[in-house]
């Protein structure tokens, strides 16, 4: 066994602390990863504090890895010691479903083994990457392409993969007007991705304050959304909304913001229901869709459309130490977007 | 001005009553139709007591309206008269926008002009189906294939071309599972045009008294939906779901039946907004869409389809002096499973 160093919630709701664990030995289609940052995302806060009810406790989270191979196995052909690589939300999966063959892992229907707060096909608890190294079978692991700079890789895996796979998923690209609604983590992601795809991009955000970023990030217009007239002008004007907001807010007055047959993408996920009203739908033909992550092969795509693009998520690198003050500041979105925590912190 | 007589409601909630009103002449592009039959649909239902809020009175409803052709215009070539013709739930739109060009006039831009309690181009109160002759122009009026009667096509001016236009337009048929909730004036439309397609479908309902008549209609399987093991036994089962209710009811416990990248439609519409929880929708990557009737050419594809298909909607004729009788049973469910009024009753 490796003994790995990590911070970890030990239960709901407690601040992360330095964590002594387990990793598994290396086994022969294992890759041995030194990580090197790992993102700070939203689920990571909901999952420390267990409020989605599912959370596994000590956890430590992080699923934005990305790091050097430092030790492969026997059988492992895709990666040698020296390799850029890169760990997303899920590191195992059962293979053999229908989804699992259609390179859609994170649906499996045996069950996607998730990156932290999941249980391994042994039934040991999986642990993420606040911590020193990771152990991940090759088909699971990511190669980081070598003009993109590990930590603005790093949200990639999460952020950029939610995002970019919606979008290729519709077909969203030259000729289409989207609204991105939220411009944090996944927002920022989305609108550059959408940009490099071609995209008319409206930035929504409840905030004034982020016009000028959002301008910068790409896009081409932008809506203050507590303004009422937006909903008003903006009717029936977009093929897509893209929607990364993860508190509770009104579903139906973006839906009215499409044209027939548009379509409206949650990535974000309210904690309670949101109502919708069937009319919103019915009138316009419009729909309502999710999207989770995406697959592996869908996310080495991304990360090569994003090394041909220029595309790194804009972080702000913090060491470890300061994860709890991270996570309260997330928490208040003050972060221009992604807190990465550079892992060499963790070996003082 | 031709003078018409029919039922109509004079202000909201009021019964319905004999009322005698004028048609306008009949131009070079309109047909003047005898009405031999009306179907009466959930919706005239919803408009007489104005519960969507938006009705105009006094109101002649009905929009599953069929006849025969007694009077053309100058410049009209599509019919003659003695031909059979039919008229759904519009009867003009702004035949400019993209919608229209594209054969949606269901979703015009300009304003769909709506077969009744809608207001015409020159600002007229349209009415409907419930009396002796309509004028419509040519390009909203459709053929009536002779194999069917005219009774039994009736309703699917509006409950066929509901079901159909959904159904098609996200290709559903062989070796797809479809769940069709509610088995009333829709959903046994739904049954009999899925079944032609060759879809397997699985009916669900409230009530347990329906599981013969599902499986006459041509479902496969029937699930009684106050049963909550139905959900858990079918969760991931379905391609899509159609749900033709519009009581209020649980969306997500719908959802879950849905495989991945499946869709359920929403042709029914509750009155107040249903709460939807984004994570049925983000796992296994969902949708939620809705549909309205449809367009002109599509509605006469529906018919040659159920022509084909010897597709005729299981109706209880009545004279029209029993519509507010229909009415109170059309709310309690009471009827197998459109009522039709022959409007010959009219005369007397």
């Amino acid at each position: 066994m490796l003994t790995t160093k990590g911070f970890a919630a030990i239960a709901a709701k407690e601040k992360l602390q330095p964590f002594s664990f387990e990793r598994r030995d290396v086994g022969p289609q294992d890759i041995l990863i030194t990580i090197s940052h790992c993102g700070i995302c939203h689920s990571d806060i909901h999952q420390a504090r267990d409020e989605w009810g599912i959370s596994l406790f000590p956890m430590v989270p992080g699923h934005e890895i990305v790091g050097t191979v430092s030790q492969v196995g026997a059988a492992v052909t895709a990666f040698k010691i020296g390799d850029r690589a890169g760990v997303g939300c899920f590191v195992d999966s059962c293979r053999t479903c229908g989804a699992c063959r259609e390179g859609l892992e994170q649906y499996c229907n045996g069950g996607t083994v998730w990156t932290y707060s999941g249980q391994d096909k042994e039934g040991r608890i999986t642990q993420g990457g606040y911590s020193t190294q990771i152990v991940v079978d090759q088909n699971y692991v990511l190669r980081i392409p070598d003009s993109l700079s590990l930590p603005g890789a790093a949200p990639l895996l999460c952020a950029g993969i939610t995002t970019y796979s919606p979008l290729r998923q519709w077909g969203v690209g030259r000729y289409h007007k989207l609204a991105v609604v939220g411009l944090g983590g996944l927002g920022h992601m989305a609108v550059k991705i959408a940009r490099a795809l071609g995209t008319e991009v409206t930035v929504f955000s409840t905030s004034e304050s982020k016009r000028a970023d959002a301008k910068r990030l790409g896009a081409a217009n932008f809506a203050v959304s507590s303004d009422p007239q937006t909903f008003t002008k903006l009717q029936g004007h977009f093929h897509y909304v893209l929607d990364t907001v993860s508190a509770p807010h009104d579903y139906n007055t973006y839906l009215n913001l499409l044209k027939t047959d548009g379509t409206m993408i949650l990535v974000g996920a309210p904690e309670t229901p949101t109502p919708v009203q069937a009319f919103s739908l019915i009138f316009k033909r419009r729909r309502l869709a999710g999207s989770l992550i995406g697959g592996i092969k869908e996310t080495q795509e991304m990360l090569d459309f994003c090394a041909q693009h220029q595309i790194e998520s804009d972080v702000e690198v913090i060491p470890i130490q300061q994860v709890n003050e991270a996570y309260e500041r997330v928490l208040r979105g003050d972060v221009r977007y992604r807190f990465v925590i550079d892992m060499a912190s963790l070996k003082h």
